[in-house]
């Protein structure tokens, strides 16, 4: 029995968690695939201090990532590095050399994954991805076979579970998002610096992976609108429970008359859907087919096991197809492809919103925002106010009946100039049940 | 651009939303796989009658599967006609004549599952089967595939869909189970005969696939406990609610020290967890994976569309390995692949348990069901009683901790000799959170 030898450049935490399951599960793995999927090489920077699993102890170790893609034994490449630097050094090397790719990758496969596919299949090699997005999630399997034969239609998703987290928990307890950020950092669920997760660019990296491959469209980050969670406060939880709702970092591609619409976004949605339920630090993504309907696919978002199994995963399927011969056989990224799915902007998106506004309260306050949202014919559907012991910063909400974002924009910037505002609002769309 | 060609057996349900989808999708797929994926034959006793969407006018058609095997042409049939009598007859043909086969046949694959496997390993074709379970939600994919570096330790599901909307229905408007079932028929939901639905069975198969697919391991119908949701009313609903559960149709394999204990049956789940928000004629399936930890997946479980999806998307991917040269490489049903999960008896499952009793009221009765318990060495949890206006048929609810389903059936054995008990007790197990 031959067996399929594994590069791994990359210890840290996925890197980790996948050659321990490589390690445990060796016998377990070689029996679902009728032959032995062997870690060969290892490398990291500081490859002498880590101590390998049991089984792993005659892997040949080195500092330099060189000599894992041009190992003569390795087959296949992991590239667990992350980031758009070495890493792209490293897939391209292991393509030159003829070698397959497993990369965990996000930020990489988001800006570069087209060219890379390209060369992949030029190469004839294989490619994988699934760790890029959603860990413990099988999103790309679903996608690339699962579901392959329908036509997706749109697609919403919880990709960041940083942010899921800061939110439920500002939710749960009341508090501010400062202090739940700050306990965030201390139990490790969030970076020192978390502009990637809180400010929406993580989970962009995501969706233009999933959306690439769901609607066989070329999707770079910057056709994502993106915002943050900074301005949801526990208030805004308050307004958005009275209306039935929650708040969510939503990430969605809507496929529409003037064509996808893609956005990264915190977002109402309803308190009953299956979408609300997903708590924590848990990812999940709803996917809409045009014959197959609703479907909807849920797990841990991170962690070096869950994310470890999308890497085994994702050798294990490649190492099958190097032994029955099979290169890649078209990218996912094949923007030519399918070609239907244009990416447009965010503007002509058409939704109910909630707008929050902080107020220095006086008479003639609804009137004039009232005045404003009437002259864009903009429909009001509800005016909220809950109970506040301060006249000088007053927060209350009107929700609006579906209109566009642009005809919102526009709204907002006449707001600007009104001076009883302390704040520009906070305006969010309220997404459809799912 | 050379294309792969289908013959279809079968025009029913299943059959019409493929040969649609194929039909109308066609250009999309065809960008998808690289070439053009070709419907040459149909096959149907009432083909004359039948009307093909455009695009398919050309297509031979013929009443006799066996021009559809033995077609030069052909080099994937899909075996779309169910049952275990004829539709094995194709398998086998198809085979035999070298074709590739998708099925969506899940009692056949249940029953014969692991015998048909090894004969398409035999004779290097490829099987799938994604549309035999669970019919929207490519759970095949993420087992075969998408989770696959994982070691899976406990699978719950609700997949039939025929109970499951009895089961919502009955809890949201309090109907007794005939009165909705007599509902579903009329909406064509339940067949004139409701049993393989309603006493489990259809459950019983997909389950049985599902395991098999999870565990590696051989598991046949027999060895999964069915219990149906017959007894179940809505007196038992309000119960439930009062101890935060609701009652659902549960698949269960679960692996534990004594082996893996395989139960399709009514369960108290818990109101606020994600299968309890299964609603309808939607199917769901929870994943415990070692490493990866729960996954859930959830979508339509029947119905043309979402079927036809599951058949399609097979398909492609038979399509592709036809196309690579790449023969299907291992069984899902190799039982001596991993060993470790033999299945045993529902009796070890330890659980805390629902009773539901209807008794002739007097003095002592729960002196008299106590003493059985306390004789069992099961511990009493709560005891239940909802307001009711007559003594003889007074219903009540004793819920223990958790206990062996073994000590459960003693204690009910001991019961039925009590003569105040108009009926044997209803058992259900409540199912720890996911």
């Amino acid at each position: 029995m031959q067996e399929v030898n594994v590069g791994i450049v990359g210890l840290g935490n996925v890197g980790s968690g996948t050659i321990s399951i490589l390690a445990e599960s060796a016998d377990q793995i070689a029996l679902k695939l009728g032959f032995r999927l062997k870690v060969a090489v290892v490398c990291s920077r500081s490859v002498a201090a880590k101590s390998l699993p049991d089984g792993l102890d005659g892997v040949l170790r080195t500092t330099d990532w060189r000599d894992v893609v041009a190992h003569p034994k390795v087959d296949v490449v992991a590239e667990l590095v992350g980031g758009t630097g070495v890493a792209r050094e490293i897939i391209d090397g292991a393509i030159a050399h003829g070698k397959s790719v497993v990369t965990a990758n996000k930020e990489l496969m988001a800006l570069c994954g087209s060219e890379i596919w390209d060369r992949a299949i030029q190469a004839g090699i294989n490619l994988a991805m699934e760790a890029s997005v959603a860990g413990g999630i099988p999103i790309h399997a679903v996608l690339r076979e699962g579901i392959s034969g329908d036509r997706v239609i749109a697609l919403k998703g919880i990709l960041n579970g940083t942010s899921n987290f800061i939110l439920t928990e500002m939710e749960k307890h009341g508090e501010p998002m400062e202090a739940v950020l700050a306990e965030a950092q201390r139990l490790g669920y969030a970076e020192a610096d978390p502009s990637a997760d809180v400010d929406g660019y993580d989970a962009r990296s995501k969706l233009a992976i999933l959306s690439a491959l769901a609607f066989g469209e070329r999707i770079t980050p910057t056709d994502i609108y993106v915002e943050g969670i900074r301005r949801i406060s526990p208030l805004d939880f308050r307004y958005a429970h009275q209306l039935g709702h929650t708040i969510r970092l939503v990430c969605s591609a809507d496929q529409t008359h003037d064509g996808l619409i893609l956005s990264v976004r915190p977002a109402l949605i309803g308190q009953s859907t299956i979408l609300a339920g997903v708590q924590g630090a848990y990812n999940a993504v709803w996917v809409k087919g045009f014959y197959g309907q609703d479907t909807f696919y849920y797990g841990r978002g991170a962690g070096p096991s869950p994310t470890g199994v999308a890497v085994v995963s994702d050798l294990m399927r490649v190492a099958r197809e190097i032994r029955s011969g099979s290169p890649e056989r078209v990218s996912p990224f094949a923007h030519e492809r399918l070609g239907e799915y244009k990416p447009v902007s965010v503007r002509s998106q058409r939704r109910p919103y909630y707008m929050r506004f902080r107020v220095n309260d006086r008479p003639g306050i609804t009137a004039a925002l009232a005045g404003i949202l009437a002259a864009k014919h903009i429909g009001l559907e509800a005016v909220l106010q809950q109970p506040c012991d301060t006249k000088h910063d007053l927060p209350f909400v009107i929700t609006t009946e579906t209109t566009s974002e642009n005809a919102m924009c526009e709204a907002v910037e006449e707001m600007s100039r009104l001076d009883f505002l302390n704040q520009p609002p906070l305006v969010l769309p309220m997404e459809p049940p799912l």
